[in-house]
């Protein structure tokens, strides 16, 4: 099947109205009994109840069946990206999600600290698992020892753990990300020497060797982390522009790094939020100074996915609540299309992200009766949208905003 | 995803029972007020309903989700014709829907009249939007002047006020359509010279360019009315025949030269009418009078859509139950698979083609019970069939009409 993007560019047309696409980050849930409700059904959600009545609901497979989306082809497939198309690079994907702003021709490293013993023999490809205090007083050491390799800045970055992240910011020539694997993922054997597949990262396979010898000897004196191990190069993904395929001004309101990462990559303005962590009056008061910039906003809730990673139910309940307060406040602006959905599922009862389908509601001048009657997972099945790849969301929320041409005569 | 033509091809076979494809032309709709009844769901529909309740229901999207298909488009799908994959040009659409039969090796071009000033600079490119009049006019002025060209003969058709359509016959070698447009699409400029890009598209070149030469010639004293400008050749598409993929003797029932013409691209016979307009009375005829000779009819009404595009819902509405009305006249001939669909929707509300899924009808002997009781797009949710892409539509008929042999062993 061809892309849907390069169906769906050239019918697009720039208007006045405006599409609201909210995303409750991994909503969908799962019961904790047979047939009993999830988390969206168990919640008290009037506001929201009263908009699905006037809405259309269906569910979306944001990957594919049975497949359980990562945040990054989460969200690519709700921007319209074919996330088994398009595909951001581990290396790439990390950086972005602590915050990194990665530039044409860098490239971002996946790292684990490990233990080495003689004769640099591998003992434990994870070092121990260290804190993250000491993840950080490593990253600090490292920083200390190796701020450039041969005139190319080096970057350096906590994740959690043994993790880290490292980019080589290109000067000039951009640098190649094809770079075989330092980590031989097996211990007993001395790290692989990186070696480039092209010649365009032979620079890049020199740096990833420096880097590792630099390493081993800036952290000689440390007991048990006193490796690295690189997998997982990436340059910089070069999607089409999200504001070109679709001839709007989008802009991204989100206070986690990963989402402001995400939607950056796409080309939309990251617009700042007032607030900590999920900072829902922050992101409320944004979407309304914003109001007249922008004709798409992507805005996001993370607390419904966090909660579900922690496995508390009632937690997540609560945060749907708090959603369905503010609810007015977004409903008061009067969006033309208003969309509301999840990148995936996070059941409390997995604790983790999940394959099940996301409920989609979309509200327009343009919709037809429908019998779903909240908007929960039991009730979107019902719904006059039915069972759609989430590749599916833009062009529907382009269609009922009266953004796209007809195709052929 | 491959083509499901591809896989249906080899498993078609020849039997006796008949099909009978009824495209309510623009059929699906939209409440005028959110929740409300659309047009199919006011209509009365006595005959419909007893069939839905005997039927198999679904929704069908006739190209792909959010996108409002051209009749061309829209029909291709119900005939199995990917209409991402299979694309018929603007030239040829515009011949076809005049009722001009395209020859292999023929090449059609769209014409707009353009009002030309000092120096040939473009001063409206439309000619000031002429009457319908004035354009048969100034067709026959060129007719008269431009026969044929060089050998090679030439046709010339009125569309509708600006609009033009040019028809080059081949003799012997092909004409290639791989040519630059004349329109510049601004004005203050003189057309372009049209340069062929590649060698079997040369000879297209020079005749396009000679046409231009000798229809500002002929047009010279004419204050508005003075030059021409082409963009969008088109050769003629080569589907695969319908005959052939689906072992059937195909029928088509149509009064109007847009869907005669695009029956006759795939390959199906097309019968005649009798009668004017949308003709009920005639294509009932036409089908009685060739029920034996055939096995696959298209049979085709049009008010339905003409209604929408007028944004007239009461007048839709009575197109429904004009239709209705003659249900029984088509179930009389007992059709073994019987098909009711539309090729797009068509709501009154926004008086255009739309994006909407249309209510897909199957009535055969191997159905299960379905809970859908009407004919409309809300009972349509509800039903057996799901939703389903328009190309789905072909396979479930043939299927019904047991002509599909089993795939795999």
């Amino acid at each position: 099947m061809s892309d849907l993007i390069d169906t769906v560019r050239p019918l697009a047309k720039k208007t006045d109205s405006k599409i609201l696409m909210v995303v409750l980050d991994g909503v969908g849930g799962l019961p904790l009994t047979v047939n009993g409700d999830t988390e969206l059904a168990t919640a008290q959600t009037p506001h929201l109840d009263a908009l699905a009545v006037q809405s259309q609901l269906g569910l979306a497979e944001l990957v594919a069946a049975g497949i359980t989306p990562g945040s990054g082809p989460g969200h690519l497939s709700l921007f319209g990206y074919d996330p088994l198309k398009y595909v951001v690079g581990r290396g790439a994907l990390s950086a972005v999600g602590i915050g990194v702003k990665l530039n044409a021709g860098d490239v971002a490293v996946r790292g684990n600290f490990a233990s080495l013993g003689q004769s640099r023999l591998i003992v434990d490809r994870r070092a121990g698992r260290p804190s993250n205090e000491k993840n950080a007083e490593i990253v600090a050491k490292l920083r200390a020892a190796i701020p450039e390799i041969g005139g190319t800045p080096v970057e350096i970055y906590s994740e959690s753990e043994h993790r880290f992240v490292v980019v080589f910011r290109a000067t000039g020539t951009p640098l190649g990300a094809n770079v075989s694997d330092v980590d031989p993922q097996v211990t007993g054997v001395p790290p692989h020497v990186a070696v480039a597949h092209d010649p365009a990262s032979e620079r890049t396979a020199e740096l990833v060797n420096a880097f590792v010898a630099r390493a081993e000897a800036a952290l000689a004196d440390e007991p048990q982390v006193n490796g690295v191990l690189f997998r997982g190069y990436s340059d910089v993904p070069h999607f089409p522009n999200f504001d070109d395929i679709y001839q709007l001004r989008a802009a991204c309101i989100a206070s986690y790094p990963m989402y402001k990462g995400l939607a950056s990559l796409v080309g939309m303005d990251v617009l700042p939020v007032e607030g900590e962590e999920d900072a829902l009056a922050g992101k409320v008061a944004a979407l309304r100074e914003n109001w007249d910039n922008y004709d798409f906003f992507y805005w996001h809730v993370k607390k419904t996915d966090s909660t579900g990673e922690d496995g508390d139910f009632a937690a997540k309940v609560k945060k749907i609540e708090l959603f369905d307060a503010l609810l007015p406040d977004l409903l008061a602006l009067q969006p033309d299309v208003l969309c509301i959905v999840g990148d995936h599922s996070t059941p409390s009862k997995l604790a983790s992200h999940s394959w099940h389908p996301v409920p989609l509601l979309i509200q327009s001048r343009y919709g037809r009766k429908d019998a779903a009657a909240r908007y929960t997972e039991e009730e979107a099945q019902k719904g006059s949208l039915g069972l759609r790849r989430g590749t599916d969301i833009m062009p529907l929320l382009m269609a009922n905003a009266l953004k796209l041409q007809k195709y052929g005569a």
